[in-house]
């Protein structure tokens, strides 16, 4: 673009440019923003981005983001261990978190089977949910995935590898719209939906 | 906020919402995609936007930003140098770069005089215009400032200021829609505005 006339700032607004969303106008009022506050405000911001993605990790039990080798949800003595909900996503248990409906623990799939996007059961966490079924001692699991047809394919796949499973497995009420993802659906429906959850339909 | 199992990723959230026109759901958005993209890809972020804070700096003669003492326009021996755009704003610099119709410098006096904001004409680079206007070898001095009461009121102080320039001053054609800023005009109509530009009314 010929109206820069520093590259600094250029370079700048192409990374900025990047994030999904931010287009060159946005990215362009971004990067002038940080050029008129003080420069602690972009060190900050910069230093805040490195911290996070360097030395996040996933949570060796539940695979959920976390800033230790277990969760802050894992080691949590207050929380159900006997209750465990199954989820897609990192997102969907800061979903089901900020309801306030759930207090068990979770287990982070990573995705959900969708053949037409080359994701198999073997890219998902399924065999460690499998271990996590035999080695602790739960009551209930609760399937939360995405009301989709590849949510539906998950869970039925999962419903067939727990066959072992002596506890109860549920599935959280069809009351978020068929079709959405959980991250999306009001804090209200999402919690009546865990509420309402029902014994899993063969 | 409850939902965060990372010390670390709400602190990124907290620093992204910073930026204007980013709420917390976009910054949760932002801070995701890049937990999702490799480590290079912030890397190269952070590093762009630490790299133009600290080292981008004002280009000595027009105020301009710039990479080096003198800007990019100043020091390119292509441009016209008796020809000299007032602008409020270095955004202002880029938008009529982008036309393509202006050849000559610029200087940018760093906004308009503004009373009830506070801004008076000790607060601008008006008396680093004079010196140019004494010191360079111009023909025209072309205002393009905002088309605002402000702007009109900084159109004729400098107008006064520069009683001994011997030189052209004229004023871009009020084809910019009359209240607006400079930055958000059409480049048709800017380049039209700069073109149209007419002998300053007393």
């Amino acid at each position: 673009m010929a109206e820069f006339s520093s590259i600094l700032l250029e370079k700048a607004v192409d990374e900025l440019a990047k994030l999904p969303g931010v287009g060159r106008k946005t990215a362009l009022r971004l990067a002038l923003h940080l050029l008129n506050e003080e420069r602690v405000a972009t060190e900050s911001l910069s230093q805040s981005l490195l911290n996070m993605r360097n030395n996040i990790v996933l949570c060796k039990k539940c695979y959920n983001i976390s800033d230790n080798e277990y969760c802050s949800i894992c080691s949590n003595i207050k929380r159900d261990n006997e209750l465990l909900c199954v989820v897609a996503d990192m997102r969907d248990v800061m979903a089901i978190e900020r309801t306030g409906s759930f207090n068990g623990l979770y287990h982070v799939l990573g995705g959900v089977i969708d053949p037409i996007n080359g994701i198999s059961p073997n890219d998902l966490r399924i065999n460690e949910l499998v271990n996590r079924s035999i080695n602790e001692n739960l009551r209930e699991i609760i399937l939360a995935l995405p009301a989709t047809i590849e949510g539906d394919t998950t869970n039925y796949y999962i419903f067939k590898k727990l066959g072992h499973f002596e506890g109860k497995i549920t599935a959280i009420a069809k009351g978020i719209a068929v079709g959405d993802a959980l991250e999306f659906a009001d804090e209200v429906t999402l919690g009546r939906s865990i509420a309402n959850r029902m014994p899993f339909n063969r």
